[in-house]
């Protein structure tokens, strides 16, 4: 709609060709509409229970505490990541109902009721050291309202384990694989089931691991077709791509 | 077969209500049963249309020809990718319905009806020259079955362009987004939409990309939340990690 | 302005309290003044005599020609950069005035007459092996409308010949320093004049050179601190930038 | 001193009207002069209210505070970047004017009058937690004598938020980015503005983010043509560049 | 359990030999003992002395302690590698038998007698400083059962000590070689043995070292032919390797 | 000749019984013998049947023919590594037993009966594209005298055709695993098997593999304790070290 | 020139000894002569028989020629480093006398007698894949004027071969080493010489060399003490630099 | 102990004059003088006032102590490189002469008087921040007898100061050049002076800096051609390699 379409539809509103309301509706949406902009603002605040989301690291425990007082105002569930306690402790001042977990160094405020997906996100671990990461992504698919199971230790150096949890790891309409090292759990799992894997490569290992560079790079030339991959240790990205899949 | 099937069957045994031989024939192909690989083994095979892929990089002409030729018998469709136009026409020569993408260096047969999905999958470019990347995820989208629409050339560097199409984006089930260069378009595109994003980094740029590692790392490192990430030009990946989804 | 003030303006000129090019006047430039949508689209072209530019590798013959095609009906100057000589022979075919920058790789046409800058781009570079990266900034500085003096083969191995330059670099508005192997020209210029350097690694040198990463690494570590760097080999990139600091 | 002038002083020596002793004085300090080595030494001092400045990362406490003292003889103003706030402690107590920017890392004695320049810099950040290197290049912008304004948050994830405060931007002469993580917003703003932006990769993010690799090889390949880049975290850097800009 | 064997059992069921519950008891594992799941999950505990493995790193105090407090209900020997001290001291609290290997950083606990191999491995390091690396490798083979000889500091910055003790080296069945640095040594023991040699690099050493990034190179590039390597400070995967070859 | 046999020298000297030429002539090659010189010297050729080594790549195809040319005068076995088609043809016509494996790029010439080893070496590969690796690996250990197996297309992707060749694996004394891309067939298989496993990663892959990098350091990081790894595409060197551990 | 000179000159003007023409041209030339640059950029020249040194690669065959041309005229030696054949020849037509060495890939042309050192640089390489950079080093260290001695084939895997030849290498004033893959001959030869020890390493091998990454950082962390380093396959700087420390 | 020499000996056991005890214990040191290995041994002590040198990284404080007590019972003068305070007070509680370099965590026992060199080494480094290395490597040199000259704060940006001292740096017999960040100072001064000049990249700096590798490749890829590099802050090696170019 251009400056002449505009001006016409003025014209016609004075000459009474057409009516306020209608004149509106053609008008309104035009700012935003046309490049979505209100959408994109408010997508998260319009569904019930999403939380809002605070990356903590590189923040003072000051700054954490105002963020989290300032959205405590808006009524909403809240995630903290990477919170060291001080910070949660903190937070428990101002918000008697907020909570720490200590491996996966969440915090979680739920002042909403949330939905809970049928469907379940399945959470695979290689190995208890890929717990922190395990956790983080537990908590954050469970504060996006969704069903989460866990499946922990079934790295591929013991593939029997694995195969004794498969049944489970196929129920998820969307798996998480989480492994360090060489990181060839993606894969393994990857080429046994049909659903969307999402690869969370961690920081566990040392020497030629290279701060997780080995396991990234395993995850992004794996062999099965259905594998992507996240950051290092990016557990909230991982449970956050999940959720939207799993809401699908 | 479970517990209590075997028990049955042993009691059958044991009534000579069927005979040793029958009863070892039913128990001998347990282990794999059990443990699902029948449907691993199968599970591509058992969904209509489906198609046999094959990655022709590093074979010969030869051996591509003779996969195919092995392949007709079982009469599915076919994808073969990074396949050169001598592979091609190799393929031509004992299969006539075979086509071949010269950009995007597929090979596709099409021996099944297919059933295309409602939902779509949108493939979003930055630039022309992603186009080769762009047109593998097509082929392999198309012949798996799903709906896609291409959205192409609209990078960050001229970001009104992208504006004009974000309904189109916004209206798929799952996008693919391929860039190269500084690859910023992935995390652009994932705070607009509200649907799994799957990013291709392309080798496309010079210099400093370093066949394409610039755009792995953007993509890896993207601020926004939905964005998971696959091998570098792996177009391949991308569209059937996003047919998985697509299709849930 | 909102959905009450828009209804409120309407409801003015349906009552003639607002004539309807006041009205417009408001409504006008809701849409982009905004977001600035068109100052983005535009502001290229509202520019005398600036290029389309075209990053020709990784496209065919064909698609080159048929850009500078249809970029040729819309009567601007154009500029072809990493073009092959076949890439330039297919546009000479078409359009007569196309030159052609051997060392460069640029192709160049000019059709409207360009305002050339009082002040100017000195382009130093360290060894005629840089010369086609010197010669890329070049063009693209000459076709953006910029007086330009080229300064070669002056590198710190042996620094009297630099010095024996030195009043005509300090007389330019701004300095590309063209470098490759270890790249120490753009430190040692960089501490010499007191303008803004933009600093080109290339990837000229061989070994631990890596392509240009070497010389890269240095200009982004310069000592002397007015420096800032561009990509490996991108002369185009280096031009473009000095031109809007010239133009100052 | 050119040829001329030269000529002119044998000349007076000739007709007696300068004694050797004079003479002699005058030509043993050409050799700097011609080579302009005297402007380089003070062309920080001859303008007024040019800062010192101190990098004082891997310098001691007593290194830093000897070095101030030093400078305060001078009567300049100084700047000391990468100061802890012990270092700040030891100035302070020798120099009561001293400031501290606790984000930032700088340490600033303000000892002569500014002339603060009409157009500004703006220096634009992604998040929150790339506001240490905002601070120490507005810290250095500011003592160098500019005016600037900062917008900070405006992260392409949200990019509405961006857009929001595009005319701000686009107001100034130079435009700093400073981005961490995927480093996009360097491109989608060289894609919205005309003016030299000079991009400040951070090192903040995780994984594969390699301290500030991801969003440095971003920059640099960045795909919006005005843009450079100066090395990971280097505030004072860019803001250098910047100013020398500004003030043509 | 094959084919035949289930053929006798069937036969027993049908002749009454055997009642069906008892037949069903050994017929139920039979899924992992055919794919020798069995093998796997038992192969360490059905060898007399075969520890157990905790890989203590990445995992707290208390973890440590649960897993050996678990250990030792099976009566096992146990081995920790990666332990602090302080793991070491709650280890102690439940098993007075454990051992500490301050360099290595291994806890060992003997519950069984084990039986000492003939032949031996020799463990030959470059320096002093791999010595941690070597006393993990060290406890390794130890509790594993072998016989192990030590030869220290004899890098090839002094290659006649390496001389004075090659007898022993030559007499070993598998050679590990520890070194850091440029990791010379395994190329020149490599060209010196006829035996195979396992070459573990050590993060000893500073600046181009990268963390052991050199020796594992040049490891890797060895020109000698009988080498293979492990990652980088692993003297655990060393020695475990080496055992397996040790009682071929 | 060690300390002992000196000391009876020496008194037969004292003693006439062996007068001071001859016993000079006995000591003066003792430097040699002592450090096993001699050893080291002839300790292949010393072995019946074992193959002279030639790494045909970076040589000219005369220095190829020269080289084995020279070894035919010997009549040892020969093994020719990377050596193209073209240095065959000139092997060919002066040694009608030279026979070339294409995939493999070897040239093999037998001239001495070689004893064949009881026990195997197992090949095992993840893909076709492997095969020339597998190939290179093959000759070597065919023409050192091994009993070899090969095991191919069974990768993690499918593990079901892995499982399906267990035994055969698992019936080697040793086990080398072939693989491209993530490599994860090292780790399934160091898990599942007690035998040393030599990993060869190849350059099999695009992308975020670079050129083997993926493969080599997952292997390395393998979770698996049995495996060692040697440089990639090296099958010679794998096949080597194999060979030394199937012949203890 | 000097102060005392100066003064002279001053009062040869003032007493009409000399005229103001002739002391203004003496005088001009002043500033660099007093910086020393008259040195410099004559200092090759003023020695008997030092080449003018061109680097060849990245230049035209034409430009080759037309610098050889130009340098002819001087009458001095040449020498021109990564020739190509083609390179040659267009030289050979202008110049009877060049010569090329195919291996090394030099040009030479000897025009003055040169004088020859009594000490000699030894130029040692592990293996004849290296010969290329033994031969550029070689041709550089006799044109330059040193008497050079070559010990080939001497690599570490064999390391009584390098025995063999250790009173040769001992006798040289500077060693150079040349090695690829490992390097380790860098460090061994190090440790048996009490002499400046010059490492090359060379791109010689593949996989995990990364085109000498490998050699480099093996010598560059060399345990022993008297080795520096040149850039990969950089013959000619350690001839040249070997050639500085002959000529002591 | 040569042939002849062997001959006398065994002469005078046949003749009575010495007993074969003496003559064995004569003998049995044979094979390290014949192959030189004595001389290696034992080819520091030979010299006047050559230093023992301990690495003290790595190793703990007892460890260090224990190295100097034994060294003392040599009486030779001692080096200890990269020690801290502590391992110092313990040293000094043995050894009174003991003296500690702060900055260069050296430290130093003379016992023995040395003959200090005539010709001097320079080392001149870019910026303060270098004085840890410059130390280390100046106590190095001066232990190892030589004349030491520093030059310091010399670095590029500001290249007069590097012109005032150009005259002493062109005195010395070899020059070290220590500098951080891009390390263009070796270039230059490579460029100025006739004399080797060894390299030694700092750590110094930060971001794209990557502990050093910046300045490596720099000096690795000089294009002046006398510089050879040793490993990033390897003050040490660079003085003990240019002590041996100084007293040849």
């Amino acid at each position: 709609m251009d400056k002449d379409e505009i001006k016409i539809l003025l014209n016609e509103v004075k000459e009474n060709k057409i009516n306020v309301e209608e004149a509106l509706k053609k008008l309104e949406d035009l700012p935003f509409k046309d490049l979505g902009f209100a959408k994109i603002d408010n997508h998260r605040e319009i569904r019930v229970g999403y939380p809002e989301v605070i990356y903590c690291a590189g923040k003072t425990v000051a700054q954490v505490r105002d963020i989290v007082k300032f959205m405590l105002t808006k009524n909403n569930n809240i995630l903290g990541t990477r919170a060291t306690e001080e910070m949660f402790n903190a937070v428990k001042e101002i918000c008697l109902e907020a909570e720490y977990n200590e491996l996966g160094k969440t915090i979680t405020v739920r002042k909403k009721e949330q939905q809970i997906t049928d469907s379940y996100i399945a959470i695979v671990a290689a190995g208890t050291s890929d717990l922190p990461v395990v956790e983080e992504a537990y908590e954050t698919a469970k504060i996006l309202g969704n069903k989460v199971v866990k499946v922990i230790d079934v790295g591929v150096a013991g593939i029997h384990r694995l195969f004794a949890k498969l049944d489970i790891i196929r129920g998820a309409k969307v798996v998480i694989v989480v492994a360090g090292m060489e990181g060839a759990l993606a894969s393994v799992i990857g080429g046994l089931v049909n659903k969307p894997v999402i690869a969370v490569p961690t920081s566990v290992g040392y020497g030629a691991n290279f701060g997780g560079i080995s396991a990234l790079l395993s995850m992004l030339n794996s062999c099965a077709s259905g594998v992507s991959v996240v950051n290092i240790d990016n557990g909230f990205g991982a449970a956050y791509n999940a959720s939207i899949i799993n809401k699908l």
